[in-house]
């Protein structure tokens, strides 16, 4: 066991990865343009992960395209952040397993409200490739 | 004269254009992979204004393809915020006016603590094509 909360993750910002932070995670578009929105995301210890549908055009970015960079921020001090670039996995979340997390996290208890009956779950696992840390 | 603060950003989040809120501002890499980092920025009544350095790797990207995205959260409320996709203008500012400006905007006053002397500072200007309002 190690205290490290990731290899490439210093741990003088490893509490942006448990805290409820948000994400802002980047794609690129089918055009070549960038796409950036502010996002939930949870850490297993090695990988970011973040939930989405399969109808959200950063999961058709994602899928054609793997590479994305995450700006993840401290929300109580915004000069102290961490930037993530990685891989995107796209997996199935069919039981909604990681956004039921997400909620807790962020929203203390209750379910995702913003879900309407019968979407697809689906999470985007980025493993990191690059951390950098800032402030 | 019109109360409308642009006619594309809508006026319940006008707000957001002037407080000092931060922008994440997405570029494409040469090799066709996102940046992304949170910046400062300024807005003149129809354009975004971020000031950066030449030695940057987004003023390269955005001289490239100045295709970007920006999103602006509320750090009042981090489900708040806009999303301004745009093309970026790159233009010389040898005075530093623009990061005085945005040194008054986000500290209150003194000079900007981080630039070593004879720095050459630029302003991307983000014309914005499209704003989606979210929160």
């Amino acid at each position: 066991m190690t205290t490290a909360v990731s290899a490439i993750v210093p741990d003088t910002h490893a509490d942006l990865l448990t805290k409820p932070a948000f994400a802002h995670l980047a794609t690129v578009g089918a055009d070549g343009a960038p796409q950036v929105t502010p996002m939930w995301f949870g850490w297993d210890g090695n990988d970011l992960l973040f939930s989405t549908l399969k109808t959200r055009r950063k999961y058709a970015n994602a899928r054609r395209d793997p590479r994305v960079t995450v700006s993840i921020t401290d929300p109580d001090n915004p000069y102290r952040y961490l930037q993530v670039t990685g891989d995107a996995i796209l997996e199935d979340d069919v039981s909604a397993e990681l956004v039921a997390q997400l909620v807790q996290k962020y929203l203390g208890d209750g379910i995702y409200p913003w879900d309407e009956p019968g979407v697809d779950r689906v999470t985007i696992r980025v493993r990191c490739r690059k951390v950098c840390a800032f402030g």
